[in-house]
């Protein structure tokens, strides 16, 4: 039965021995994935625990007893193997006993201390070559039917951002509404939210990741609200600024200067264009405005099974957007003491054109 | 100003040099802590992204300018050092720029890549080691302020578990259960899930880490519900199974067998007792009426600002309990193709006594 999982499996094996993997050696006869997503991608399993081994021989995955009824349901056409010691130790004996010989693994997510044991299960005759990004790099050209699933998670995280809004009111505290937030996404069908839902008022709007506390709002305040839900597996992100009651010429004039960099760097994003220039395309704007100093993160990055993904959008990164990447774009101003704006949307390339995700209003509402 | 904080990285600094550390080598002139639980456990800094380095010089903090700002208003005697490239990069500057030369890092949470990009940044004359579990040996023994926290998060989740009981009826699907169990433990004073919520409606209660999903409930099927709440900063895990209807005979025997698993292992709690052999008495029960092959994982794991850590109640753990010691105790069986039973509860171990934190029935409740 050829699935999508099937099909990105074969896709990823057959790179295998054949070209030199990104940040590897060269080539590897087998290839370790452990990230959570990358392993639902590849076969559809979903469970917390696990890895993959991929090799010309077929794929295994090895879990723990926990799971293993799981995954024999979710996955078709995977060898499943129940771990009976750690999930390291155990991989490392399944290499030694299939006799893989070079080992392809993450190594911006196995720890040391993974390595260590893998190392010593498997014995001194395997090799272990970093190689991350190669299914990385293939999630990050979503097919078509990942983007139908990521434009429906978009539209979803805009709902219920507008819904959010009705209820900002001076009193209202930051729990409830990203309480209410993270409700009323469940109730359009997401699984949940695709992180920890932010909601900001006041001074606290200056801190780009405020946990959402009991503080309560405050007529003329800033509120940021950062939101992203999990449709179908899929994430989105997406970021509105507002005042409840009247902006000051201040703070206008800062939502101006984010609005217009968001606008340029959308405008920035093609296929064959780096990611470094998109990111230059928001800074030069606050620049012009002089406030770049306060734009203190990176304009943004991919989006997909996982909220932070391959590729960053940030200065000087040269990954060259391709058709199929989805990124998010959102710049922002902070300044301690007074407040912050950010405005963030989903940005997917195509061959011949970009299209916005995210579908709502990105004015400085004052409500 | 002496606050918690500041008298555990007192602690944890004058361990440094002294004494061999847990899994390390030898003493070092330095420690490294990234796991975020770990940085605030010290500090008291809640951003999602930094790292620690801990000397007799001092404490400092590597963030970048997303929580520079939040680190200065959280933190009290505490050098905050903003990065300006990676922070593994940073780290390394820093340790190269502070002339620190033994700098002991945790290998089960450092990847593979962040030890070489520190490595290089750090330059040859530092010598990087191994010795994990120093802070964390300090986080497993509460203190009388974590204990109450504690079983205020317990008791919490208790009364969130009680009241999604009543929402159980034929019909209902498991995310919205899923959902409200969240949205009322927000209500009670909880920042938000400590995890994933569990609902699992009959045969997928077979799978001890089934996620929530559209599956509308039936008659006489098995409930279970695993939850955990995090109230400033402390998480609590509960589960507890229900049948909405009538139970079959060798439901309510299986169920009879984990509960008095549960109760064993509980008994079995004290200062001075191995992981090991709590794990054992559960196991023991389970093996007594033939269905240990069906308890497919460890008997516990330990609670606190992170909803596993340190302890492992699993078979073989040499862990000797301490007073202070907080633990889940959930032992469970998985009938694949017909459904599993799990019952767990929160116990913290004290000098003469055990305290289960969770207080509400473990009965087979028949709705």
């Amino acid at each position: 039965m050829t699935t999508p999982f099937t099909q990105r499996r074969r896709a990823v094996i057959s790179q295998l021995g054949a070209r030199r993997l990104a940040a590897g050696k060269g080539a590897v006869d087998s290839l370790l994935i452990t990230r959570p997503a990358s392993c639902y991608y590849l076969t559809g399993f979903t469970g917390d625990a696990g890895a993959l081994v991929l090799s010309r021989r077929g794929t295994t995955l090895v879990t723990d007893g926990r799971f293993t009824a799981q995954a024999r349901e979710q996955t078709s056409g995977v060898r499943i193997v129940q771990q009976r010691r750690s999930l390291p130790a155990a991989i490392g004996e399944f290499v030694r006993a299939a006799g893989l010989r070079k080992v392809g693994f993450d190594a911006s997510h196995i720890t040391v201390a993974q390595l260590g044991a893998m190392r010593k299960a498997a014995g001194g005759r395997v090799q272990w070559t970093a190689s991350e990004g190669l299914v990385e790099a293939w999630r990050g050209r979503k097919d078509s039917q990942e983007l139908a699933t990521m434009r429906r998670a978009a539209i979803l995280a805009g709902q219920v951002l507008e819904g959010a809004l009705k209820l900002l009111e001076p009193g209202v505290r930051e729990l409830e509404i990203a309480s209410e937030i993270e409700y009323q996404m469940r109730q359009l069908g997401a699984s949940g939210p695709a992180f920890e839902t932010i909601v900001a008022f006041g001074e606290r709007s200056a801190y780009p990741h405020a946990r959402a506390g009991a503080k309560r709002l405050r007529k003329n305040e800033l509120v940021v609200l950062d939101l992203g839900a999990i449709l179908a597996h899929y994430c989105s992100d997406i970021t509105r600024t507002v005042v409840v009651g009247r902006a000051s010429a201040r703070i206008r004039q800062w939502h101006k200067a984010v609005l217009e960099a968001e606008g340029a760097a959308i405008e920035a994003v093609k296929a064959g264009v780096s990611c470094g220039e998109v990111d230059a395309a928001a800074r030069n704007v606050l620049a012009g405005y002089r406030l770049d100093h306060y734009f203190v993160h990176s304009t943004g990055h991919g989006l997909g099974l996982e909220v932070h993904e391959d590729p960053r959008v940030a200065k000087g990164q040269k990954h060259i957007l391709e058709p199929g990447n989805v990124i998010t774009i959102e710049p922002g101003v902070y300044v301690p003491g007074v407040g912050g704006i950010r405005i963030e949307d989903d940005v997917a390339v195509h061959a011949t054109n970009t299209e916005v995700l995210t579908r709502i209003p990105r004015d400085l509402i004052e409500i």
